[in-house]
């Protein structure tokens, strides 16, 4: 089952800038594999559900070990059985509407 | 990893009620032995990383094949290495704090 | 309009425990007389669009006030034109289902 | 109070493809002044929590008068009194790390 998701990591009790663990988990996300879209709120994600879940527990370890003693996530998360669609399609789809 | 999530998942292109496709995925949720707390606009969900993202991946599964072609899911999911925390010690510390 | 909302409001950079921030969100809520019901992980809202609205500014500007420098909020936010329905009436029409 | 949000408006009992409703609110969006990128899973926006506030509702007025009964909008919120900051500055912030 393919998957399109949002991810939004807030480690909780750290400092106030939250770049470097974000930084992080785009390594783990990366080195999985996987398809993503770095965005002023959170990352969009695509790939299969497990290898997209299983990057996804390894960014709470990550940013547990990096000193974070709680973290809040948020994740939107998309499936869809009747036809294929990709990130890029979501987004060009939206635009060709806006373009007409 | 244990962790405590907020659930809300959606179906698409289907009928205007939802309640038996939510109702389906509670069955899921008790039957993974998960605790589970039904609100209006979710359910809180308490368990190991791995058993609440399998029953999940199984709700989605199940939604589908209830015919559903596309699902929009909300996860909201927290973690902490600090100390234990329950969904009912959570509720508590701020009902507490309401008493004083 | 009226809205059905699920509020988390999450402080960063404060202490560990967020529930003192979380009960002055309950206070503000309960004082601008909107039905409310606090779960692990957010509190369910109802009442009129702009009512709920300005409460949930109000929460922004009090966890500020209280040392907060940054918050991230999550909401997710129900209306409907085709009929009247309750944070009650969602709940119980899962449950109905769950009983048959 | 300035505020960088992360929109998604998903309409329910319409047809499956629902980039016609995105599309219809970029267009309120980017009317009310508001800055704005569009990803694969929402629509990230810059500006005045007020006005901010005034679109999205005018996008749940507009999604509901083009034929939607029921609309599920998932947003995160996040405000800051530190210091200014851009939707830029958080992706560049991420890059940077990233970079080294």
């Amino acid at each position: 089952m393919k998957v399109i998701v949002d991810l939004c990591i807030i480690p909780l009790n750290v400092e106030v800038s939250l770049s470097k663990y974000i930084a992080a988990c785009q390594v783990i996300l990366k080195d999985a594999g996987l398809k993503t879209h770095l965005h002023a709120y959170g990352t969009n994600i695509e790939g299969e559900w497990d290898a997209v879940m299983a990057a996804i527990k390894a960014c709470h370890e990550k940013v547990h070990s990096m000193g974070a003693p709680r973290i809040a996530t948020t994740i939107k998360l998309g499936t869809r059985v009747d036809r294929e669609q990709s990130m890029e399609d979501k987004v060009r789809s939206v635009e060709l509407k806006l373009a007409h």
